[in-house]
């Protein structure tokens, strides 16, 4: 083990300490940005390395030889608090990997929930997050099939932490993933951004006052059945949760070797969610969704692929945003509402701790 | 929330409070044993209620319809301290899962893995551990083919929890479970028990004596593939993590509405473990293994099926240690060395925290 050193100062930081000079995990590693992508890409893609993994993908897409092919997705939840304006780390826990399975194209079917509980949690609250979950799954037509429940001393955990894993099956000739966007494809958005990172924060007392804002967490599996038979032309879907829409933007461009082009004006904000962050300092674009996402769709189908959208609950104030363009750069271009063109980076360091 | 309480003291209770009267989360809780299965029976199973989950096997088998039938399982990890002898968390978190799903004759294949991490942990020390999944997940055949990293501050963890999810494909004709033990099979048990509690009872320091005791931990799958192949008359396995083989056996008892009969002299104990069992109060059919497994196997077939687990590496000291006998009442006896007869039940509150 290497010696205990002084942690640099990574909060806020615009260009923290690249990984190999870090020894230590900092909060920046869970930040879903930059940070994360370096720790995964040291630590575990080179031991675990298989070609499902290394795509990158929200879920990976396994083919086991028998006419199957599955979409397997975990995530785990430490959110906090346990409870937030619009739900809770229980809801969370079956949106966030029912969603990461969606976003493959894949019809979520059954999960998993692994429970560390602290000792002293009121096993109220644990019935009243377990309420939320069982609703949750119910809305989104999954089954939880299989748990199991470890229980940390005081002060070991903070009050429980939810792990969902996630089984899907993806019909033959459905081809989505990050790696797949295509030059000339739009981008549409399936609503306004930032409304779960702000409301956690409210729930935490952060914001300085109030909001009637919630959360937008929600499962998308049926708004993506809906996009899906809507057009044969979906090359790409994310959710953009940690790191926000801007780093889910830029994982796409990476993954398919294009550049994005996005337009500021038509990126939907709520008010409340806009002067949160004006008074905070953050960029929406950073901030965590959990009830969004983004389609990459072939031009042509994209006015279409709108209107379904705005037909359905969890899409009803979708917008296109922009558009893929070639180019090996790989990078993420925002025209401004002053009509200059910015670079949109991916989440560098850590904004919003334990967000989901 | 309810009102705070003082909580009863469970340590060590043989016959705590009934759950309905307690309020908060107890170490016991977390056990394997009684107080956990009063927990998931309260908390979990009425809200989540499906056929897969109420047969409470180790893994859920689901039929998706297509052809394939899968075995889906999770279990998270918070075993303390991260390193032990024989092993880490990191081998445990990758056998665990791939244990469960073998003891429904499934064969594992893809695991994801979530990690908890705990601000300020080493990075050296992830990767350590990050390399022994990879060693066991080839050991045992699976890839990793998803995975999660989360950060939560200092004091919300203890270094790093880990969730391991798994699926596994079941061939046609092969229906194992708890529920499907018979009267007249008997009982294989493939080797020593206590291995693994003792082993990090002594990496805690709490055993006050030097021992040369490794950990169990294992990956069984081929072995169980083994036994498969030696019998089309399995009818359960399981293996006897949390709670014990005491535990395990009440678990079958209990699913298949059956008495079960063991024969002390025959269940293997290595001295190291009775020393320590001795010493510590414990009694070595409560404390946890994480590489051994029993077989339920109609007795005409046994001998042939204990010949193979006996060529195999992770069975050369198997036994014969018990049958199975009819009787509604879903008891575990045992005739002990003596010669009388006692009652076997499940572990009650929590004899080794965190073992797993």
């Amino acid at each position: 083990m290497m010696a205990e050193q002084p942690l640099p100062d990574l909060e806020g930081s615009v260009c923290p300490v690249p990984l190999k000079h870090v020894e230590q995990v900092v909060m920046g590693h869970g930040s879903g940005g930059n940070m994360t992508h370096e720790l995964v890409k040291r630590a575990f893609l080179g031991p675990f390395d298989n070609p499902a993994l290394r795509l990158g993908n929200d879920a990976a897409i396994v083919d086991p030889e028998n006419g199957a092919q599955l979409a397997i997705s975990t995530d785990s939840h430490v959110v906090w608090p346990l409870f937030f304006p619009g739900g809770d780390i229980g809801r969370l826990a079956v949106c966030g990997t029912v969603n990461d399975i969606a976003m493959m194209g894949a019809e979520p079917r059954y999960l998993t929930a692994g429970f560390i509980l602290e000792e002293g949690l009121e096993i109220s609250l644990l019935e009243k997050v377990i309420r939320s979950m069982q609703l949750a799954a119910e809305e989104a037509g999954v089954h939880i099939v299989a748990g199991d429940t470890k229980v940390v001393q005081r002060g070991k955990a903070d009050g429980m932490y939810i792990n969902t894993s996630g089984v899907g099956l993806i019909e033959a000739g459905v081809h989505i993933g990050g790696q797949h966007a295509l030059p000339g494809d739009k981008i549409i958005l399936s609503g306004p951004i930032g409304d779960h990172g702000i409301a956690v924060l409210a729930a935490r007392g952060e914001l300085g006052f109030d909001t009637t804002l919630v959360s937008d967490v929600a499962p998308l599996n049926r708004l993506v059945r809906a996009i899906l038979q809507a057009s044969p032309n979906i090359h790409a879907m994310r959710d953009p949760t940690r790191g926000g829409l801007a780093t889910t933007l830029n994982e796409i461009a990476r993954q398919s070797n294009a550049n994005i082009t996005i337009y500021e004006n038509t990126i939907p904000v709520r008010p409340a969610v806009s002067a949160a962050c004006e008074m905070l300092g953050f960029d929406p674009l950073y901030v965590a969704n959990e009830g969004k996402l983004v389609v990459f769709v072939a031009a042509p189908d994209a006015e279409r692929v709108l209107a379904v959208m705005r037909a359905s609950e969890y899409g009803s104030l979708a917008e296109i945003i922009g558009e893929v363009t070639s180019s090996p750069s790989s990078r993420v271009l925002m025209r401004t509402a002053l009509g200059s063109t910015r670079v949109v980076d991916t989440l560098t360091g850590e904004m919003l701790p334990r967000i989901c």
